[in-house]
């Protein structure tokens, strides 16, 4: 089963209290789709300018990434340039250059339309919403967002969470889309507008999963030193839909693991670099540290 | 088995954004009291002053505490008056008067000389001392401590670690104490001290539990409504011990039972103002809650 992600392709410079990072490969689609790849097949939509390099497109088609739904346009690759504080929960944007993507408006190709799995990664919810129109059938769509949007498109984001099953954000979007404090209660309230799961991303102390039938919380997994935590909830959702879409599994014990799935990748994605531990991962990697999560976690037995 | 616990017994004033209270009956000593009858026979040592009401002695001897080493000196007891924010993680002394508990030296009924379980809360390492100096035999010393004493009082403090078994500090306190940032370093590091456990409090975020062999990851129990979170760590330091005295069982499974039983009180102590919740708690909801901690976690099965 084949996943499909919409969402950006960039330069990422990076500053974090380890080291800094400048121009490399960043973007919600490159490291969902990084992370997908070690489940499952995944095809990326986006756009780059015509300064993007070769062998950052190399590095997707060596993981099996289909590039067919990524245009290069005249003009300059969006750019992200963003310092963390020592507290690695805390980052500034430097800069933002919008650059190709102002104005993308995404095209599927033709059998694209059909995917199962769907990814709208943190992008203008009016291309998300292009996207949605686009789609003939799918089983699972899931999207993310942030505050820039929350603030500026609620109307547009209403309408995209009234269509699609799964919203994956962080804690402090949850609280600002819905104008709850208490996480629970934020949780609810999304629900309410249309996502049959929410699923709260909160950095270094894990996740939590809320249905109405059920809720599930997990920790992150400990790390002794985190290089750059950019990309890490791209690389969750990457993990956890690429799961999703190996298993077929959407029960809730289907899930749960696939949200563990989700939290490993992203616990490598975050030791190094940008996408640089993920690029070196391999597949043993990933399970072990599944089997590790699970002793981490098990009070039960 | 019986605990014993060595703490303060205090009047809190506490406002939060849900309400405000007014010389509620507060202290270490007397919601680890509370949070651990529970599960086995408590003992307090502490001090109250004059002004001490015989209806909040009457909490305790309800519950089965044994008093014995609670004085009663000339003056007025130890009273905290803290504001917590929107976000309840950050609160403000607004005022503390020791009075009492200024020059107060801990001692030890003889018959408690020999318990089996202690908890020294969070009181001047100094005064913790005296009590691991009266302490004749002992299976298990956990110690809490505050940012107060790790910049104030270190050389004393040193020294407690280094004669107990087991430190629970929040992560913010283990930060203070190792100098590191990173909490599996900070861990780590005062794993070094001395004790062979570490247990960190993220509050809302659950317990992560820390020895030279293994680590332990446990969110906490997501409630709608948290009205007072004052005591928090306290009652999952209660619930913990108590949960060990009654089972005995100190192997990695019984500690990380532990270690959710003392979540599970935790979460009920910060459904109302101080002790309320608590003193109107059952066995029963407890051994329920802590079903549906299971539920709440478990993607083993």
């Amino acid at each position: 089963m084949s996943i499909l992600v919409v969402g950006t392709v960039a330069f990422d410079s990076i500053e974090t209290p380890s080291g800094s990072a400048e121009r490399v490969l960043g973007g919600s689609a490159s490291y969902f789709a990084v992370a997908a790849s070690f489940f499952a097949p995944v095809q990326i939509v986006g756009v780059v300018g015509e300064d993007f390099p070769k062998e950052y497109l190399d590095l997707f088609t060596h993981r099996g990434i289909d590039l067919k739904g990524v245009r290069r346009e005249a003009g300059a690759t969006f750019h992200w340039r963003g310092r963390y504080h020592e507290d690695l929960n805390v980052r500034d944007t430097v800069e933002l250059h919008l650059n190709v993507l102002s104005g993308f408006v995404p095209r599927l190709p033709e059998p694209y339309r059909d995917s199962e799995y769907v990814f709208l990664g943190n992008i203008d919810p009016q291309m998300q919403l292009q996207v949605l129109d686009q789609l003939r059938s799918f089983r699972l769509v899931a999207c993310d967002t942030m505050d820039h949007w929350i603030q500026g498109s609620d109307r547009e984001l209403r309408r995209v969470l009234g269509r699609i099953e799964m919203l994956v954000i962080n804690d402090s979007e949850a609280r600002l889309l819905s104008g709850e404090h208490n996480i629970v209660r934020a949780a609810r309230s999304i629900l309410k507008m249309g996502p049959k799961t929410v699923l709260i991303k909160r950095g270094e102390y894990g996740v939590l999963q809320f249905s109405d039938s059920a809720v599930f919380a997990v920790p992150a997994y400990p790390l002794e030193e985190v290089f750059d935590p950019t990309g890490a909830g791209d690389s969750f959702a990457g993990g956890f839909l690429g799961q999703l879409a190996r298993s077929g599994d959407q029960s809730q014990g289907g899930l749960r693991r696939a949200i563990v799935y989700g939290s490993v990748v992203a616990s490598f994605a975050v030791e190094d670099f940008g996408l640089k531990r993920l690029n070196s991962l391999s597949r043993d990697e990933i399970e072990e540290r599944y089997r590790r999560f699970v002793k981490l976690t098990d009070f039960h037995s």
